[in-house]
């Protein structure tokens, strides 16, 4: 440092003498030793974070009775410094259960809080928990630990969801409907079928939460503010202790490592996507043109003034809430962008996206969980609808096909016999044979038999195809998968 | 609708017999009379909106005293029943501005809450005030009435923080500091200039706010749910009473329209940006390595672990929050993708996302200012920096420019004289003319006045240069503008 | 500069001799004179921006036309030399105009290529034109003529959109639909009604555009690299010769402002959200359960393998790249976040997405206007669903309040009413006067008048309603407006 | 369909007879054969993809010879057909390959092409090689036969930087460096710690992308359009000629799935997030402050106007086209929000994003290589910066731990010494122990050991700490790994 510099540092000193015996003026805070004047109110709302970090308080407490018995087996706490401090975690954490703990305006952060009430509980010892750690470390710790629970926790509810897809779809087995592309009725399909596509994506998605899980289960402790600690703390006992399968290979990585957030994010993001799918097939399925189902009236709401109305909100609001997530997950590849390391206090901006993805997401599956199990399939008008939109075209030139036709031929052919029956008013099913034999010499008696939604479907025999044999194999596998 | 279709529509009914002398069962929601059923309760947790619109309780009064005003002036209140309902939203008015309004479970959102408080305080006319209104207009009233107030907010807090960036450029009139392109140092400006940078972008932001405040100007209310109103409510007289420009020539679009929320947040996106810039800035010049500023102890936080520590973290978390905004902005327009009109519960999620970036953008603005107003320059060693880096290089070329070299030639002479300096570890200040002209001919005794800070500063005269002529005036334009 | 950072300066150097008689090993490029090396062939791929930049030509000729001539009224360039840079970039003009351009490996970008291929053409001249400019300056200026001309002829797309818009409600004035919300029918609207709403978000969206062009519409050149330029350069000669309306008053700003592009990509995304809402009811319209339109087939296309396909292509398409150009905003927003002043190479990353926002938003709407212009709505089938779903309802509750019931007890009633209906299979104008009556004495014999569809569109007779008589008000207004 | 409906489909029609034996207009498509018109020219621009799809060439001939396998082996083409087609397409491919393919306008995307070119070349026989197969599947196919490819070689790209990264980590292990956090100096680092960081970041990286490749690594093909094939094609028999791990296992979510494209560029946004920290330190480093490191002349590039420049464009390119893979992530999210099942336009606007992040990722990772490889450190700067900034606070705090001082006592007291030190324009190490011993007894003579760079180092010796020997147990365990 300069010459300069160093009066540059004293540039708002007031040229009084202090030192040593200089009473710090910022106090209450626990870092004032260098400051001289206390925070502005104005900084100290803007930075303080306790309104959303406050969920923490339990990871908190878990990483600090974690850290406490490992300093106390490197013999940095003595055995009755550590009884003290870990009964009176115990306490705070007891505080906390029963909603007694409170929170005072000057506690900046949830970790701050828990340590200030320590110190009141048990004295001078609960200014040795902190020794060896950093808050740079301690928060990546806890919030390691509570998205471990969180997402086992979302897990499961998305297990729920695909169990109550799966029984639903059992008991629609019988349902053909039109399957769409292109909101086009393309070809028909089990409504069965079509749910356990649903099954298929919740699949993907408890395959990359657990994924972000295994990567995101390394202990970040030890790695103190960015270098590493000056204890000899057991980094390995710690993991133990914590349940984590490694512990972070570098300290100034661990510190400012928040790929743990964009991959949950990222993933929580693909859920709500699937969701939103499912929603707006739900709102299709409830209109008045459509009519497939019925979502009971206590997962609607009405109008405020227009009397008949029952509207699918909870549908509309997980598409909605869609844009929710995908803004979390932008927030925080921003936040990410170009900091250079280590710890950077805009890192502290993870926790309000990160919080609310996972409560999103949680509270979709949720919801969206109790409305499938109540849903009510219109049977009639599904299966009438399932029977219009010569669907069964491909089923034509895939007829001729098997008679030798290239298949660009059969299309063509079965192209000309749709136009034909849009000109007429009719359904393919309505055509007689010697209608389609103006069309080709190749089509037989027996094509009658094929133009059946019954048979269209039987006929998609692979793995993955409609056909029932295979839907019903699919549902005992993934119920085997899932129990 | 088709038979089947009725028949759906009864699927969920239980067979009893039901009509006229029915008692609904979702008892306690203003919409019930065709529900059987009550709301589940995941669903009243799902889709209630208190958390997020308690905010627009003022505006919602504001609209319905305005709504009942206009009732009135229709006939269709009696000018006992306006006066009672007139005196009926003051009291609510009351209890919002003291604290005492308390929010129920069942009431779904701010607009249910105020209604219901109102009628338990007037009786049944207060079912009257609702009448040829409808949520949906309602809504956007209230929402459109409550940015206008905010934006106003906004922009006079821009406002504040231009003034202090004048009065600091005023400040520091005689502060020479490096400009810089790729984070290379370029060419010398003065400090002032640098800050009226930032004058300019605020301006552009309070220019698009303002166009966002007019455009958003506009009446909603007399929309109905979509197809506009029974009743024969002027809405000129609406727009007069509530200060709206115009009134909203479709009804369709004016319950379903959020290109107000778009603009504005994508507006305060744009803020954010600009303060993530002054931010990086700060950020950099209190480095150990710029040391160009100081920020105030009462600005900056320590360590829980490392004693020295006094970070920037009100400029670090502008930066980061930045994100959060940017977020917000991308929950809006993935919300409003492909949604078919008119109103779709989706729209609900408009708030959340708008207030927060509201909230963000204001508290950034607010606790920048006050920093920029403690912020100290240490002037010398910005002086030294502004002369080294080989910064008057351009000096060089021009001055061979003004001999009638042309300009591609002057700039791979004055390279050659950098890359010389390198080589020498030299300042080009501290080249000879003799080494000057082993380079060029052209170079005379001149050319040693040419090398100085003072005249590169002044020689950029021109409108927008950074010669302190033109500084000057530049604040004087601008503080004039302010006034 | 300390002398360490000297001999790192130096730290490449390969130990021979150089200086002012050292031949630039990176010859060939412009700013080689101080450079040892040449450019790795991986970073001349990596910066190079040629294949984006390429349609800026013409704004780069147009600019350093201007550019020639200022230099000349500032005695910088002689009257000769100026004609022949004059002449040279008008041949380099027509070399682009009929593509006989031809770009090099070692051009880097447009702006180089220009001056590159000047040079050769006029000789050492050629090496004036760029006295008193920066490329920072330079790329600024082109992008806003570039900008500007663009916006005007989107501005005249989303005209002519509005125009079509304007003749097909015309042309089906007579023409009722189901106005929704939720996707649940709602009231009877015009299908007029319906159109126009799509015409106000377009003259917003204009609005927007407009504004934008304004706020751009500012001349950057003569802020040199950073701080201004050293030439007596007439700015406001400048802005006169290019049409801008403004001189940039701050250099730093000038060269480093991207505001113009994250508000045009800003607006061109709340156009491109309209035009999704626009396809996603087009897709709905033109599916087998709603069936309210057909789109023509030199519109759609056709599926590999069902013969029977005939798909809305172009609004999935128009909704699909809707994310497209969020994308692109995105990429802007966040390439902007956190930049030190000034010019930073990152900005060079401002014009893929700046470009393809305009493009996708250009061949958008004109693709759109073509199908709507083809647009046939099938009027039997609107026209019954017009009459279906209960959307008299509010009718009804109306109709009570008119006789003095208050509004929450009159919504009730036609709840109760319509719950009635459903579990009989009726739709309310079904209902005997007394069956009505046995849910309120208040309904007369009148109350059979009011349950009628033309009725109901009717009474919505305040501006902004869906009555003929507003609806035909407002499109004589905007034809008026558009003329 | 109802009546009405089928008028509708009417409503086009010109009214003379059609039917079996009528020409269809839009020749030319492969689909046309219910098309009455052709194609509209701006149609065939907006939706063609050809410009996009063409690298898909290779993975779409490798899928169809699978494909033509499969219907030979299943008896639908006989040995000889099988051999034709399988010839023909070796004959395409070949054509790809010299570059000599020629691409026709009406061929709407790649496997169109291929498809006619394959017809030409085959005769009818290539109207069979579609069978049983739709664009759909064999899309979704394509892309993951391409993306598969593609992560493997951005693999070995990743792996190949961490190898340079611990190459350079290893040549500088005695580079003693400050540690940032805030980007204020924290506690001295190894810069070999620093450099590992970034290596770690890449092991998850890698994790993340070898997890999406699993995870993609499933057959699509034998889904059909949507509902499966009517041809009894053996999808394991096609999984094991593809190389796949799985087949999909509901062919309606195997059309419509795109999670593999959101996974994928998920994990290139990180990836491109963590090459724009370092890139942002690389631009720090070489700043005239910092001047911690060099970048090779060949690495940079200088400007059009200030002789003097020596710019980072590679690192801030990296940065900036950062926003541009988050750009893509977001378009896909859009793209996918509220897309009902199953097959949509709207998908095709996967790939533009997709291909566009993995180009940049590739590219950002494949320079950013050459240049670590390149950098040169400026040891003696770095090493006098990490000698000051009063990192060596935290020692002196954790030195009283040791004899006993509560962590948060020796926190202030060390505080209090740094605000001595600040005042008297002093560093740690110039304290003599007299002075120490002012602010506490517990200092004795040993604390001057303490308070060295070297010391410091040495004392993070638990895993993941600074220490020398932890560092060079990670470089040898990580070298091994990547061996």
């Amino acid at each position: 440092m300069t010459r300069d510099a160093r009066k540059a540092g004293r540039s708002n000193a007031d040229g009084k003498p202090s030192g040593a015996t200089g009473v710090p003026k910022s106090s209450g805070k626990m870092w004032s030793g260098r400051f001289r004047a206390e925070t502005h109110p104005l900084v100290e709302r803007f930075t303080g974070s306790l309104g959303v970090d406050h969920r923490l308080a339990e990871s908190d407490i878990q990483g600090s009775v974690a850290h406490c018995r490992a300093l106390g087996r490197a013999g940095i706490l003595s055995k009755r410094e550590m009884a003290a401090l870990l009964h009176g975690l115990g306490k705070v954490h007891g505080e906390f259960k029963s909603g007694r703990f409170v929170v005072r305006r000057e506690d900046e952060d949830i970790h701050m809080a828990i340590e200030r009430r320590l110190t009141e509980l048990v004295g001078s010892a609960g200014g040795k928990l902190h020794t060896g750690r950093s808050r740079n470390d301690q928060v990546a710790l806890d919030v390691r630990l509570y998205l471990r629970d969180e997402l086992r926790r979302l897990g499961e509810y998305a297990q729920r969801l695909q169990r109550v897809l799966l029984e639903r779809a059992q008991a629609h087995l019988d349902v053909v409907m039109p399957g769409y592309t292109h909101l086009q009725r393309a070809q028909p399909v089990l409504f069965a079928h079509h749910l356990l596509a649903y099954v298929e994506m919740l699949s993907r998605d408890r395959g990359r939460l657990e994924d972000a899980t295994r990567r995101l289960n390394v202990l970040p402790l030890g790695s103190g503010a960015l270098a590493g600690t000056n204890f000899p703390l057991d980094r390995a006992y710690l993991a133990r202790l914590l349940g984590f399968e490694q512990v972070a290979e570098n300290s100034l990585d661990a510190v400012s490592d928040r790929d743990f957030a964009l991959e949950v994010v990222s993933a929580l993001a693909i859920v709500m996507m699937h969701l939103s799918r499912l929603s707006e097939e739900l709102i299709l399925w409830m209109s008045q043109e459509f009519q497939f189902v019925e979502i009971p009236d206590s997962f609607c709401t009405g109008s405020s003034m227009m009397p008949q109305k029952k509207n699918p909100d909870v549908p509309e609001l997980i598409r909605g809430k869609t844009g929710r997530v995908y803004g979390d997950l932008l927030a925080l590849f921003t936040m990410m962008k170009g900091l250079p390391l280590s710890y950077n206090r805009d890192l502290q901006e993870d926790k309000a996206p990160l919080f609310d993805a996972l409560d999103t997401a949680q509270a979709s599956v949720e919801v969206l969980t109790e409305l499938m199990r109540g849903l009510t399939v219109n049977r009639g008008i599904v299966k009438r609808a399932a029977e219009s939109g010569f669907m069964l075209a491909t089923e034509l030139a895939d007829y001729l096909v098997i008679r030798g036709v290239p298949f660009r031929e059969g299309h063509a052919i079965a192209g000309r016999v749709v136009r034909y029956c849009i000109d007429r008013g009719k359904e393919l099913q309505g055509l007689s044979l010697q209608e389609l034999q103006g069309f080709s010499r190749q089509f037989e008696k027996d094509v009658l038999d094929v133009l059946t939604v019954e048979g269209a479907i039987e006929r998609k025999g692979q793995v993955g195809g409609t056909a029932r044999k295979q839907v019903e194999r699919r549902i005992r596998a993934l119920r085997k998968h899932l129990a």
